[in-house]
């Protein structure tokens, strides 16, 4: 029976306005002329291991075990049977180190239902007690003092943007709530703020400090929202920075979180480039908030460092000084335990890929050397692909990058455009003429008057030195007119 | 520097408000008393491998594989090594068959930039395919004609969790925009509508006649809602049923469909459990639906079945007919996308998992056999240890079970319990007593007056021996007084 029914519906006015730029329309053309056969390069997305970035050994070797754990039995059986006969075509290396079965076996040995049950809503018990280890290691507790982490505080997540989610959705309790986001932003913060029906606040680092933080552009956010009504309860920082790629200082950190205990404020903190250090370092918000009582949100992911494992979506959120719930005998924290309940857990291999990233092999095992080699290899080619873009910015006719480089991104100034382009317009043009596809700075936010874009320092050196000077004689030309 | 800061924060009512019985306080006294060293049956979520149901060993082996491709080259390299050398401990089911191999090389190849990468927010291209295929071929498209599946309009999500959240977040764009459920109901339902600001309308499935449904049912729940100005635009249907366990009749699925096209409503069919028949025949609502014009939003996953994947977090969300959205020249199917690209992409390992769900081995392939057996012996276990527990039941005083044996719960009715109990104190009790832990029927809502509780049938067939008989004597004894 065929019917002339024809079904509308109204949908939800915050999912229908929201906006996502990174998946916008200039990857979208990018993946229309790939179609035809065109070659493009991908800069729009630090996604490393789809420009080739090859993962961690030591991680999936484990992986692959724990997936099928009989391997591990086997691999020994495997050794025995070559120690006694060596002879064949296969190589010591062939076989997977030692070190790498026993930690695979303890991983399943300590999951107890292996990786296709279900875990605790939080995440696996011994992974969070992990994720806390690290996170006093890193922030060198035993040693300054300051204040342990706790795995009771830390919840497992489907990559940052959950954790995000989580506490935004929480947040935003009436429609003149909102959250202060630093102009350039990531666009999963304004989305998740609109989405959750709340009023995204702007505030607007330094550029020409490194985009640096002060109490003064906050406070100057702060009372512009609230003589529109605006109550604002929250402040996210991304550190390093996304689209910036800025490094922040302790100077940085420490006004933000004055300004945050000020004003009643809880700090959302994005660290997920935390490893994306090439110079300088990072200081999380945790270790320097110390014992001060502002609560504080941070999110860290396995998508980025040197592992770049973005498709296994795997990360954590951990909370400080969770805030207490007015007018409600609930805690926070089990309020954001029934928001994970409902999503039941996050993914077992994400956990598992979190796990190893809290948790490198000991120095002095089988497989150290050749993690710390892998290691060292990603990070210090990321770091001279920086450099490489950045000498060529200098010989494009107006262009200025600041910030300390940090992340995976450039997000270099283009002061020259002609009069009347945008920098939307540059990056279509940009990709059209030389393949390469990047996200325009509209597309994060920008001070109005000033025009940007983002570029992801992750295509080989071989490509980069392919693409740049096609990019400079296009740059020149575009803004020489 | 301590401060004698507290901060304290409005939150978002609806979460706040929001209830989740799965992971409620009687799973939560079942953890402490397991704590305590006390052996508790945990009965009270579909959890299988938690409860020693294996993997199959075919996902695992090619899981493994495509998380360290390197390993299916060596794979090869040992497999010639050991035919000429057979001298070793090691026999030929030690080595991973060749059409493991073949297809794990195939995944890597057709997934272009491996498991790390972030794919298509929609999921990667090829698996939709598949799963598109599975559809087909499961409805029995060619022969019985009908509408194709396309990748175009298949999600690939995280569990079915993320798809219904998808769905409902766009379709309640009101707070007087309402969405049927049946009662009772599987909580994710009610706490996604809740947490979306809108109404649970309830309608009430025919207990005593298979859990049937009718269009004299759903239309007393529409009317009703109306009546109280609630607008209702979907209908919630999960077969086989959450937490019945109720396997839906051709009829029953033909009188939801023109029920909803009456009244111009969606659609979202939970179908996970569609391989948990034990006899019967599982009929889809898109097969029923053929070319009617109804909006059909079908969910699946890899949490159920005969491979219990829960941990990996994997499944599907199909459109039919997405609905037209007023006011709007923004296509449904744009929204979802755009919903799907905030979270960036359902993670790597559950896409694959999917992938095989839907491509089990072929017939006559190596691993074909042992893959069949292995379905076999899950599925013939579960629904000899249904048929025990329903064996149970009647040697329980005024104990009744209605629906045809489905998924992986049976929902008793307990008729006799002592005036002023409630079936959350039966089970408690239960839980004290035995270490049986089930969730009280209240938990998924249920007609006034009556009392359920819902098991999940998977514990291994000697647990349920040797605690059948104790709950039967825990029962007579609680009713009797």
């Amino acid at each position: 029976m065929t019917t002339s029914f024809e079904p509308t519906v109204d949908v939800n006015r915050n999912i229908l306005e929201m906006e996502y730029a990174v998946r916008g329309p200039i990857p979208q053309r990018a993946a229309e002329l790939q179609e035809q056969g065109r070659s493009v390069i991908f800069c729009n997305i630090g996604n490393p291991q789809a420009l080739s970035q090859p993962p961690m050994t030591y991680y999936r070797q484990v992986l692959s075990l724990v997936e099928d754990p009989s391997k591990i039995q086997r691999e020994r059986q495997l050794k025995d049977v070559f120690e006694e006969n060596p002879l064949s075509s296969l190589r010591e290396e062939d076989f997977i180190p030692d070190d790498v079965l026993d930690v695979s076996a303890n991983i399943i040995h300590m999951m107890k239902t292996g990786m296709g049950a279900y875990t605790e809503s939080k995440g696996v018990r011994f992974i969070r007690e992990a994720v806390a280890r690290f996170i006093d290691r890193r922030d060198d507790v035993e040693r300054i003092g300051g204040v342990k982490s706790v795995p009771e505080k830390i919840f497992m997540t489907s990559g940052a943007s959950e954790g995000v989610r989580f506490v935004v959705d929480l947040l935003i309790a009436n429609e003149n709530d909102g959250i202060m986001i630093p102009i350039p932003q990531y666009p999963l913060y304004s989305a998740s703020i609109k989405r959750a029906g709340g009023v995204q606040v702007n505030y607007y680092p330094d550029e020409s400090n490194d985009w640096a933080f002060n109490r003064e552009m906050l406070q100057d956010a702060l009372t512009e929202a609230k003589k529109v009504g605006v109550n604002v309860n929250g402040i996210v920082v991304i550190n390093p920075g996304n689209p910036t790629g800025a490094l922040q200082s302790r100077q940085s950190i420490d006004e933000v979180i004055q300004f945050a205990e000020e004003n009643q404020l809880v700090i959302i903190a994005d660290e997920v480039y935390q490893e994306n250090i090439y110079a300088g370092e990072f200081i999380s918000f945790a270790k320097a908030l110390g014992d001060q009582k502002v609560p504080l949100f941070s999110l860290h992911s396995i998508s980025k460092g040197y592992y770049g494992e973005c498709g296994h979506r795997g990360g954590y959120l951990e909370v400080r000084n969770p805030p207490k719930v007015r007018g409600s005998e609930f805690d926070f924290m089990d309020l954001l335990l029934k928001q994970a309940s409902v999503n039941l857990c996050s993914n077992t291999a994400g956990q598992v890929l979190t796990y190893l990233m809290v948790s490198p092999p000991a120095e002095g095992s089988q497989s150290y050397a050749k993690f710390v080699e892998e290691k060292h290899q990603t990070l210090s080619d990321l770091c001279e692909k920086a450099a490489m873009i950045r000498e060529a910015f200098k010989q494009m006719d107006g262009v200025e990058c600041f910030g300390k480089t940090g992340a995976m991104y450039l997000f270099p100034r283009l002061n020259k455009l002609p009069e009347g382009t945008t920098d939307f317009d540059y990056c279509m043009a940009l990709l059209e003429e030389t393949g390469l596809c990047t996200v325009n700075g509209s597309g994060f936010g920008q001070r109005d008057g000033t025009h940007h874009l983002r570029i992801a320092f992750l295509p080989s050196k071989s490509l980069l030195e392919e693409v740049l000077p096609r990019w400079i004689a296009f740059h020149n030309r575009y803004v020489r007119g």
